[in-house]
């Protein structure tokens, strides 16, 4: 097994021995899932099906109840299914979304398919404080307001509501925003390309609405970013909150030990 | 309200009065719920304690119910709770881990508190292929595995699968893995710096078991980072998989337009 010779340091004393092996089967389980998601996410199997649960017994020397919990755990994220008589096979994908360099979404995703928008809702609105202060505007001004639902080849990826100071925003009134990133419209009015964003990333379990809205299982895990653009001159102009549906999209980059 | 002055673009044609005025609210109560989360886990509430529901409704222009809808979102969150007779008190808190600069969860989380590691299992195994293949070695040469519970200040954070090449792994194994974290451990143990990490981040619904383990609900939201870590001069030392719990850290980080 994957584990054999594994010094195990904790569960020895108080537990029985029927619920520590229960520890250490999960344990493995999860050890094995691991390393098999990335293998189904990043195209390890060409043609959609895994091995078989005797083949990958071998191959990662566990056992078959370990290789099946594994399996198990990655049918309950939604990536694989089992089908009787075939086998296991991949179902679903994520897409690779950047975090080494600031893009907007069609951007990021021009070679897996084509982004559309669905605008739910735009209008101007009295800045909330908390949008007034990080966009450095007036409490109260108006910017606008958009709410998008992002699609990729018709799948819905992600939910994004987007603050924008007025006097950009009025332009994007009348842009084509069911096809076009916010990123390339605000670069076309300002006539001056972007500078940087502040991220924030986190995991959240969706609400029932928003889970509705991205055509998820209630409680599904989102990606939730928060992102302050400014243009290159420094000045904040876009703030945004993204839910991105967890099982279709993945964030990659590198980071570096020096400064 | 908030989105008073709102076009709203969709869900005007098949769908009832009734089922269009929820919608409006579910989307507002959304609205103000990103709006008041980010002041929750930026400190935006000294004292620890919201304004009361009728202040939130005049600051943010919304009607009562939107805001207790909106606070019911943040307190299903595990963000803030609701005490009778006292209000909407905040409960949680998010450590801020970086996405500018590679470092290891004790040097992140200093002034945070202090770390401690829970090794729940460490050993050598043989590496099974996709390990093998990141970490540059041959398949099947042994790895050290370490499995560890990390908390702040005795709260679990993450659970963390590592793998290290075992000329490297072996001094590891007398190391106090327990309260140090491991990269500073590799860099005393090859005299150099770390380079860069190549990392990958998703939301993940926690299986049964690692919930368990992190003391969070079945299918809790789970900031997964898979992380290659190399040393300065370019070589793969430590695969890693961690788990960090969704409600107790955000990823933070600056992304340039500019490459």
């Amino acid at each position: 097994m994957l584990t054999d010779r594994i010094r195990d340091h904790a569960g020895q004393g108080a537990t029985t021995v029927a619920a520590h092996r229960r520890r250490l089967r999960a344990d493995r389980a999860r050890q094995l899932a691991d390393l098999l998601r990335r293998q189904v996410l990043t195209g390890g199997y060409p043609d959609g099906s895994l091995p078989h649960e005797a083949a990958l017994g071998t191959d990662y020397r566990a056992s078959r109840n370990t290789v099946r919990q594994a399996l198990d755990l990655l049918r309950a994220e939604g990536l694989v299914e089992r089908l009787p008589g075939v086998g296991t096979v991949v179902v679903a994908q994520k897409y690779p979304h950047g975090l080494d360099r600031l893009m907007g979404l069609a951007e990021t995703l021009r070679e897996h398919g084509q982004v559309s928008n669905e605008v739910r809702s735009m209008g101007p609105v009295a800045a909330p404080a908390p949008v007034a202060d990080r966009l450095g505007i007036a409490p109260g001004a108006d910017v606008l307001y958009i709410e998008r639902l992002r699609r990729l080849d018709g799948l819905p990826l992600s939910l994004d509501l987007t603050y924008i100071p007025l006097d950009l925003g009025a332009d994007l009134l009348a842009a084509d925003l069911e096809n076009t990133d916010v990123f390339r419209l605000l670069e076309a009015i300002t006539g001056q390309p972007l500078g940087h964003a502040d991220i924030t990333l986190e995991a959240v379990n969706a609400d029932a609405h928003s889970a509705a809205v991205l055509q998820a299982p209630r409680g599904t895990a989102v990606l939730m970013l928060e992102r302050l653009t400014h243009l290159a001159d420094g000045r904040p102009v876009d703030l945004e909150f993204i839910r991105f549906r967890g099982d279709r999209i993945s964030m990659g980059g590198r980071l570096r030990r020096a400064r």
